[in-house]
């Protein structure tokens, strides 16, 4: 199985993210890739470097105006007066804009100030100085995985970091600023003609739910912790089930906070069969790790064996697979949850 | 000239706001009231305190639901794990949210940390332990100042604070928690038939906007300064003129950074003609003074006596008028505005 991972995407070193009112440390370490990369060792998996792929497979979901402003915000920021360490929003659109009034395509304010609010959804996306360049090699990862399995392996995994299922389109928010695994998606679709993206990080896919929410030819699968008390809060609920000629191609699997390997399991049994149903051709599966027992900010009790389930899953589904790895902040957890998810995929 | 005021509202002592990715010493200020209260007494007007009107005229602009989480969120904050001092958001619903998904009438997601997310709308509105108290009574200083009206006088003045004219039904933002604008132009539409609700804050009055955008009943006008780069930067541009009913019945007059009493006069120029036209019968007057040149968050240079010049245009539309306090920041000015508004009113 090929792997990829760019050096690059160590760069990225958030100084904060705000929790309940207050500066907290950020859990999306650039420690957590060493964990990674350390299982990957172990299971002597060699790791290669995407190639550079430039904006083009990124434009397949992102807006040119979001990409530019990644590209651009922090050097924009530094003539800010009294600016903190990082671009970090304070004040946005509203969400319920009066209809007519607030394009929906673009930001029409030019302040850095305002477009920081517009394209940054939440306090949990500090822009820094490396930032960028972590993020375009992240989705390069995923790019080079999808070519992978393009070119014929069964699976591949891209170490993405950070990680990408809560980026849409033109908002970055819960420490994702490109959605690695719509990319990945977008660029499976070159060649195969249904797609299915099956999301088992912690927290509800919810940009990758949106970004495909009106399509029949991709369909995306949440199995999280029940938004209703948990991140990302908005979406992620049972009833949402598409639109317009997406409807029945999103599925949303929320489990309560407490439980564990044995309701996991029982999501995925309700996953597979609708993957089946939808006759997807190949798949996208974003790994996250944080509903692991010990994952500082989870709240369910996966353990590593929870993820040899999924790696088995997987396998059974039969259909080509780019593993995009999302979310999963146990540093000394991580390697296992990986560990045990290619023993059961492989 | 009766004024109204409650002492509670010195209470809400907000402690942080977030501007440029920082912590920042917050601008409304208790000793902003002090100010203005003493401009009052030099021009021998008498300041009473309102009764308790209780919920009833909010509701006619606030969802109870949004009433009842500004009531009780801080309590609940509480129970928060390593919760800051005061209520804060870090995640909100997308502003560009998917259709059919994030209900537009009530917050879904039942935790403190999303309604928080969900009613406040960005970092510049902290719920403190007196918030809503003095929200409470700055409210119903605004519904007193309209019954003055109401009962015959020609106009009044209500010393709001916190203000609110950027507080939509369900949202507060921008200091602004309780649109005390808004809630005075529906108290006087139980007796005229056509408010008109002009604000000349240096900043776009849009909750003011967007409560009413949809009503030929009540219409909206708003000088500020350019959206463009300043906030609330997402509205307040010249073509937004209302939806439906209210086409027509919002005018946005925005002021280039740095233009003074001569554009501030020009602008007048455009927005009494068209009062007039609107045949207004009433007017709420939304007097923010952070245009003067002194503001510590403005970017106009208007002197006290362009707040003169605002009076005696209010005098000369010879409808009865409830004078509504809103932003002003330069506490060594404010007093000398409100003194010169008078003198020009009176």
């Amino acid at each position: 199985m090929r792997a990829f991972f760019h050096a690059d995407q160590q760069l990225h070193n958030p100084l904060q993210f705000m929790r309940a009112g207050r500066i907290a440390n950020p859990t999306d370490l650039p420690a957590r890739t060493d964990a990674l990369l350390k299982a990957l060792g172990e299971n002597k998996i060699d790791v290669e470097t995407p190639p550079d792929f430039g904006l083009e497979p990124l434009l397949k979901v992102h807006s040119r105006d979001y990409l530019s402003f990644l590209e651009t915000a922090f050097e924009k920021w530094q003539a800010v007066p009294n600016a903190g360490p990082e671009v970090l929003p304070n004040t946005f659109p509203y969400w319920n804009a009066t209809p007519g009034v607030s394009s929906r395509g673009e930001c029409r304010p030019q302040s850095i100030i305002a477009r920081t609010g517009y394209y940054l959804g939440d306090l949990a996306v500090p822009v820094g100085p490396k930032t960028w360049q972590s993020c375009l090699t992240s989705a390069h990862s995923a790019v080079a995985a999808a070519d992978a399995v393009l070119g014929g392996d069964v699976m591949s995994y891209a170490l993405c970091r950070p990680s990408g299922h809560h980026a849409r389109s033109d908002r970055a928010s819960g420490f994702c600023y490109l959605n690695n695994s719509a990319i990945a998606a977008e660029r499976l679709r070159t060649r195969f003609h249904r797609v299915a993206v099956l999301d088992v990080d912690a927290h509800h896919g919810d940009g990758t739910q949106a970004i495909f929410y009106g399509r029949s030819d991709v369909m995306t699968l949440s199995i999280h912790a029940d938004p209703s008390t948990y991140y990302p809060f908005f979406t992620g609920y049972d009833d949402e089930r598409g639109i317009g000629d997406g409807v029945g191609a999103n599925l949303n699997i929320p489990l309560q906070p407490g439980m564990g390997d044995d309701e996991f399991a029982a999501a995925m049994k309700i996953a597979a069969p609708a993957i089946r149903n939808f006759r997807a051709d190949a798949l996208v599966l974003a790994l996250g790790f944080d509903g692991h027992a010990n994952d500082p900010i989870g709240v369910l009790r996966i353990s590593d064996k929870g993820f040899r389930m999924v790696g088995e899953a997987v396998k059974a589904f039969k259909i080509p697979t780019v593993v995009v790895q999302e979310g999963g902040y146990a540093i000394a957890d991580i390697g296992s949850c990986l560990n045990e998810f290619l023993a059961g995929a492989r």
